[in-house]
C-alpha cells in the first residue's frame, strides 16, 4: 500500500531490468501515471532501446535527452576548480552526476504537470540522499516514490520473479552479468559489491572497463598540453574543445595509458564504511593538471585558503548538497579565484602515471625567479629583511620560552 | 662587521664548500670560537670527512650525530599521522628535517656553553625560517648568525675566492659539480636550480638519484605489506623494523619501482614562488597507505575533521613552526586519532604506482558489509530510516525553496 | 502497538505530568516492567515528589541521583574551555545537561538488566538526537522508545484526558500553568513557545525566573574575582569551591545583578529555525572571564586554532554528539591548551553587564609592556624589524600588483 | 641619512605634533617635497588647522579630504556584513581604517606624481603593518617611510626638543595632555598606555570620551528599529540614512547608553601582547542586530560556514590584509550569503545593554512555527522522520561502539 498519493511521477529510467520493475511496479502500486526520464550523461550506453522498452510499458510520455555539455560545463568543471576530493583519494565521479539528474527531474515534473519522482537508488547508498535532497531544494512540494525503501522486492530473485509475472524482458548484457554492481557518466565507472566485499581483496583484473592495466599500457609515455582558461581547460593539444570533448578526450587518453584506477573503503553520508573501486582516466589528468596550473598562477593565501575549503566542499557534494546555499556560497570563493587561473600545462601520460612536466602563463604566472626589482636602487627582495621577518613571527614563542611555559 | 658580539657559536657544518667557509668566516668576522655539529639524518653522505675538515680549520669541539632513527621516529612519523601535504603534492621532505637540527643545535649551545648558532641557509629560502623559528623557540636568547644575510660573499666566484685565500680545500664531488642545489635526508631529495628555474622545462633525467624512472623500472609488480600500530608502519611484510630501518626500507622498495617522483612550483614563506623536485620513495608509499589503513579503522567524522586541518598543520611545518604550541596542539588531536589505526595494508608497487590492493585490521575494522545486527527483531540497519534521515536533512532547503528564496 | 519488543525500560523521569503519562504508557503499551529516573541536575526542584509518584505508578526500581557536581566538572567546565557558543550567542545551557543523562540512563540499564529507554522529548527537537545518539553510541544495542513520535496523545487536551482516565494526578504547579516550555539545570534556564513563537514580539518580564530585569538590579556594582586553574575556576573571591559551588554562586551574583538574559532565533538539528529564551546568568560570566584570563595566558595562534574550531565544537555539543569521537580529539586539543591558562580575573557586574576590569597570572602571563630583554646588548624588540617582517609578508602582493593582476 | 631616495612623498598628515614633527624631519632628511594628506573619517576633530600648519610649515599640496561615507560604505558595512570580532572582544575599529588611509595615500601618489608615502605609526604596533600591507598591494613600487622605524627622536622629550629647534608650534590639547595614546574614527576610539599597561589595574573613569557609564546612562531605555537590505543597515526608525549616517545616530543612541566599551588584552600580528581599551558604540548594537535579522533569514548552514571562517576574515582585517586576494574572495562568499538578509530588528537600549527584541523579515523570514504544510495530505514535518535521521547519524557511532572501539 503506498504511502502517499501520487497523480503522475516522473521516473529516473535506465531501461534495465530493475527500473523496468520499478516502472511497472509504480503503475501497479501506485495506479499512477508514470513519465520515464533517461538521460545520456556519457554512461556510454545506446539510449533508444529505453525508449522502445518504455513504450512496450505503455509509457506516453518518454524523455530521453543528451545532457552530456551540460553536466561537463556545470557540473564537473566547476567541481574541479575546487580541487575536490573525498577522503583524500574519490574524485566524486557518481556524486556529481546525481544533482543534475535531480534537476532534469524536477524540470520534467513542471513540464508534465507530475506531482512525483522516483528513482532506483536503495536505502543504503549515497545516491538516494544526493537525488532526494537535490529535488526537495528544487521542489520542496515535490512527492518522492524510492521503491526499494518500501517494496519487498529487495532481492535479485523476487525481481527476476516479478519481471516474468509482469512480461519485462530480462536480456543477459554483455554475455554473462557483472557481479559488480556499476555505475558511469563522462566522468567515470564505478563498481561495488561481489568480491570487494572483502577489503582485503585486490580486485580482479578483468573487472576494470574503461582503462589498461599500467602493465599492458603503451611503453612510450604520451605528452599532452593543456590550455587554461578561468580554471577550466579550454584546449587539448592546441585543439578547442567543448567541455564534454575536453573530458571524452582525456578519458581516451588516460585510458590508454592505464591511469585513473582507485580502489578505496569510503564513509557514507548513511553512516557506513562501503569499497568502491573506481575509474576516473580524465578526471585524474585534470585535477593534477589543474593543481599545476594554480601552482604558477594562483597567490599562495587564495590558495591556501581553497585547500582548507576543500574537504568541505567536497563532502557537500559527497553527501548530496550540490544545491544547498553552502555550496553556492562556496562556489563563488571558488570561482572568483579562478579569474587569474590562464596557462598551459604540458603531461606526461605514462603507464598509470600523470607527470607535470611543464606549466607556463603568459599573464599571469606570479613565478619570478628573479624577483623583479620594483625599485630603482635595489630589487624587491632584500636578503636582511628575512631577519625582521623571522624576529616577529618567533617573539611569541620567544616571550614564552623566556617565562619557561611548557605548552603541552 | 658583526652586528652582535658571540663568544662561541655552534655551526650547522655539512663538511662542504659552504660551510666550510662560513667557518672560516665565523672565525675572522666574529673572532668567535665556533664548534661544528654534523649530523647523520640519512642524506647518504659520509661524515667522518668533516670530522677531518673541521679539524684541519682548528676546531676543538666536534659533535657528529647520528640522528635517524629520531628523525625518523620522532618527526617523520608523527607527521604522517596527520597525512601531511604542502599544497596538494609536496611531503615536506626538507621541512621536517629542519626542527630537529635546530633542536640539537639548542642542546650543543646549552653543552657547550656557546651563545650563538650559525647556518648555511641563504636569506631567500625557508630553510632560515624553521632553522631560525625552532632554535628561538628552544632559547629565546639565542644568538644567531645567518652568513648569507650578512656577507658579501654572495656568488659562486667570491666563495671560491675566499676558500682560497683562506687555503679551504676545494673538492669537485662526484666527477662534475651538480647544476643543481640539492638536499637529503632520510625521507626525500630535493633539487632546485638550473634549468629548473624555467617551470615549463622537463626536468633532464640524469637529474633523479634516488629512483629509476617508470620507463627502467622492473616489468614485474612487487608487493609489499605493511603492518600499522598507532597509525606508524612497526613491520614490512612481517619484519618487525624500527621506524629509520622502515624508512630505508620503503626507500629502497620505492626507489627500485620508479615511485615517489614530484615536481611542482611551490609557495615559500618567504613570499615568492619556487620550483623544486623532489623524490620521497618512502614516504609516497607511507601516505597511500596509511590513508588506507585509517579508511578502514577511523571514524568518518574524525578522518573528516584531520582532512579539514590538514592544511594547517602541513604549513605550520612548511613554514618552520614545528615548536610552535598550535603544533603541538593539533598533534594531540592527531596522535589521538590513532589510537584504532591498527592493521595491514598491502600495497602494489609497480612503475610509479603505488596501488592500494588490501587492507584490514583484526581490532579496529569499522567496515562490515552487512551492518552487523545489534537487535533481535530487526539489524541495524533499516533502509526505511534513509526516509527520515534526507527529509530532515532537507527541511531547511525546502522551507528556503517554498519562500521562493533565491540564495545567489 | 508498540514497533518492538521490549523487557524493562529506563524512563527520564521528572515527576511532572508529561513523563507520568508516558510511565502508565509504556506499562500499558509495551508491558513492559519501567525503572525511572530522576537525576538533580540543579533545575532547582524537590525530587522526592517524583519517587512518590513512582511509587504511587507501580515502579519498584527508582533511581534519584545527584549529579550537580559530575555536570559542571565532567560537562560544563570543559565545554567553557572551549569558549562555546553556539550561533554566536547561544551557551548551550541544555545541549550540555542531554548528554549526561544519557549517560546515566545507559548505566542504569546495565545495573538493572533493561534493555531499552525512553525520554519524554519530542519528535520536533534537538533533545530527542541528544538524548539518543548519546545512547547509541554508549550502548549500540540499547532500544529507544520516545513517545511523541509513537503515540496519538499529542495535544495538551489528550493528554490529560489520559491522566485523568488512569487516576494520574494533575496539579496546577505554581498557581497557573506557565505558557512556556520550560528547561532548567545548575547552567541555565530556557523557555519557549507562547507568545515567543512570534519572533518580532518581546517577553513578557514575567516570564524571566532567575534573573532581576537590568532596570531591577541594584545601583552598585558588585565585583568579583575568579582564580583559574588550567582553564577552570577553582576559587570565587579567594573562595576555593567546587564546580558546582562556582556555578551556584556565580548563577546567583549574576541573577541579582541583572545577568545574562538572551533572546534569540536559533537553527535546530533537525532543520527548522526556533526561537528561544535563556537565561544564563553565571555562564555569561563565565565565557567572558576565561576569554579574559586566556588573553593573557594563551599563545596568540593556540587561541586563534581555539576560535576558528570552537564553531564546530559548538555545533556538536548543540546537534548531541558530546559522545562522538570527533568531540573527544577536539577536547584533547582543547584541554592541551589549558596548562597555561593560570591566574585570577576580576569583572564587574552591573545592571546586566558584565566588564572584564583586571587580569593577572603570576607563573603564565604572556604580557609584557616592555618586550623583556633577552640578550645582553638589546631588546627582543627591534623596531626595524618590522620593515623587513612587513616586506616578505607584504611581496607575494607586491608581485602580483606589479604584474597587474586583478583578483576579482 | 635616509636609506633611500626619495623625490616627493605623501605624509599621512593629522595636524598634531608627532606628524608636524615628522613633517619637518622629512624634509631635513630626505631632502625631497612633501605632500600632506589629511583625511576626515570621522575621528571629530577639526581639520581646517591641519591646513594651515601645514601651510605654515612651506606645504604647497595639501590634501583634506571628507572619506567618511567610503569608510562607512565601502568599509565598514563590508566588514560587518562577517560579524567581524577579532579574539571574540575587538570590533576592529582602528583596523578597519588603515586600508582606506593607504588607498587614498596611493591615490595620492598618482595625483601628485610622488614616489613614497610616509606615516607616524611605531615600529611596535599593527598600524605600520595594515598602512604598508595595503599600500605595496595597491602600488607594488612605492617607497616606503616610517620614521618611528628610522629616527632618533624616540622620546617625548627628544620630539618636543626637536618641534622647539624647528619652530613647530606646540599646542596643550583639552587643558592637559591625554596619558593614552588614542584613535579615533567613525567607528571607535582606542585607548592605550597610561596605567593600561598594568593589565590588572581598572581604567579610570574619566578616561572614556565618546560614552556615559553604564551608571550614569538614563534610567529608561532606548528603543530602535533597524532596517536591513543585503545585510546593510539602511533606516533607523524608519528614516533611510546613508552608512555614515548610520553610524553617527547609533554612536549617538549608544553612547548616550552607556554602549560599547570594551577593555581587552590582545595579540599583535608583530608578536606581543598589548592592552587596549574601546568605544564602539554604534557598532556594538550593528554587531547585534546583524546577527539577529541573520538569524532569521540565513539558512543554517550558511550561517556556520560565515561562523567558521570569520575569524580568519577578522585576523586578515587586523593584520593587514584588506587588500589581499585571500580577504577579496571572502568577501564574495560574504556578500552573496547577504541577498537574503533583508528585514528588521528592535532593539533595546538601557545602561550598557544592547538587547534585541525584535527580528522580522517579509520576504525572507526562515522561521515557521508550524513548519508549512508543503503537501495536501501532510505537513512537511512528520515527527517519525526524527527516528530514522537519529538512527543514521548514529550508524558509524554504533558500529565503533558494538566493536568495543575506545575512541581515547
Amino acid at each position: 500500500m503506498p504511502n502517499q498519493t501520487v497523480k503522475k511521477v516522473v521516473l529516473a529510467y535506465s531501461g534495465g531490468l530493475d527500473t523496468s520493475v520499478i516502472l511497472k511496479w509504480l503503475q501497479e502500486t501506485y495506479g499512477c501515471e508514470v513519465v520515464t526520464f533517461t538521460a545520456d550523461i556519457g554512461q556510454g550506453e545506446e539510449l533508444e532501446p529505453a525508449r522502445a522498452k518504455a513504450q512496450a510499458l505503455g509509457i506516453k510520455e518518454i524523455y530521453i535527452d543528451d545532457l552530456k555539455e551540460e553536466f561537463a560545463r556545470d557540473f564537473v568543471f566547476p567541481m574541479f576548480r575546487a580541487n575536490a576530493i573525498y577522503e583524500g583519494e574519490y574524485l566524486l565521479g557518481t556524486s556529481i552526476a546525481r544533482p543534475l539528474i535531480a534537476k532534469r527531474l524536477i524540470e520534467i515534473t513542471r513540464e508534465t504537470g507530475a506531482d512525483a519522482i522516483a528513482h532506483g537508488a536503495t536505502g543504503k547508498g549515497n545516491d538516494q540522499v544526493r537525488f532526494e535532497l537535490g529535488a526537495y531544494a528544487l521542489r520542496p512540494d515535490i512527492k518522492i516514490i524510492a521503491p526499494w525503501r518500501e517494496w519487498d522486492l529487495n532481492s535479485r530473485e523476487k525481481l527476476l520473479a516479478y519481471a516474468e509475472r509482469h512480461g519485462i524482458p530480462i536480456e543477459m548484457k554483455r554475455g554473462k552479468a557483472s557481479p559488480y554492481s556499476m555505475d558511469a557518466n563522462l566522468l567515470h565507472i564505478s563498481y561495488e559489491g561481489g568480491i570487494l566485499e572483502d577489503p582485503w581483496a585486490e580486485p580482479e583484473e578483468d573487472m576494470w572497463r574503461w582503462t589498461v592495466s599500467p602493465e599492458k599500457a603503451p611503453d612510450k609515455p604520451t605528452y599532452v598540453e593543456l590550455s587554461y582558461e578561468r580554471g577550466d581547460i579550454v584546449a587539448v593539444d592546441g585543439e578547442r574543445l567543448t567541455p564534454a570533448q575536453v573530458l571524452a578526450k582525456l578519458n581516451r587518453l588516460g585510458g590508454e595509458n592505464g591511469i585513473g584506477r582507485l580502489d578505496i573503503v569510503e564513509n557514507r553520508y548513511v553512516g557506513m564504511k562501503s569499497r568502491g573501486c573506481y575509474e576516473t582516466p580524465g578526471g585524474t589528468i585534470m585535477l593534477r593538471a589543474h593543481r599545476a596550473i594554480e601552482s604558477l598562477t594562483l597567490d599562495r593565501e587564495v590558495a591556501h585558503l581553497k585547500d582548507e575549503l576543500m574537504p568541505r566542499y567536497a563532502s557537500l557534494i559527497y553527501n548530496g548538497y550540490w544545491w544547498s546555499p553552502e555550496r553556492l556560497m562556496l562556489q563563488e570563493l571558488i570561482d572568483a579565484s579562478q579569474a587569474t587561473v590562464n596557462g598551459e600545462v604540458k603531461v606526461k601520460l605514462y603507464k598509470g602515471n600523470v607527470t607535470i612536466v611543464g606549466r607556463k602563463s603568459e599573464n599571469n604566472s606570479l613565478f619570478d625567479m628573479n624577483i623583479a626589482t620594483f625599485e630603482d636602487d635595489r630589487g624587491a627582495y632584500n636578503q636582511k629583511d628575512a631577519e625582521g621577518f623571522i624576529k616577529l613571527n618567533a617573539l611569541r614563542m620567544r616571550i614564552a620560552a623566556q617565562k619557561g611555559l611548557k605548552f603541552v
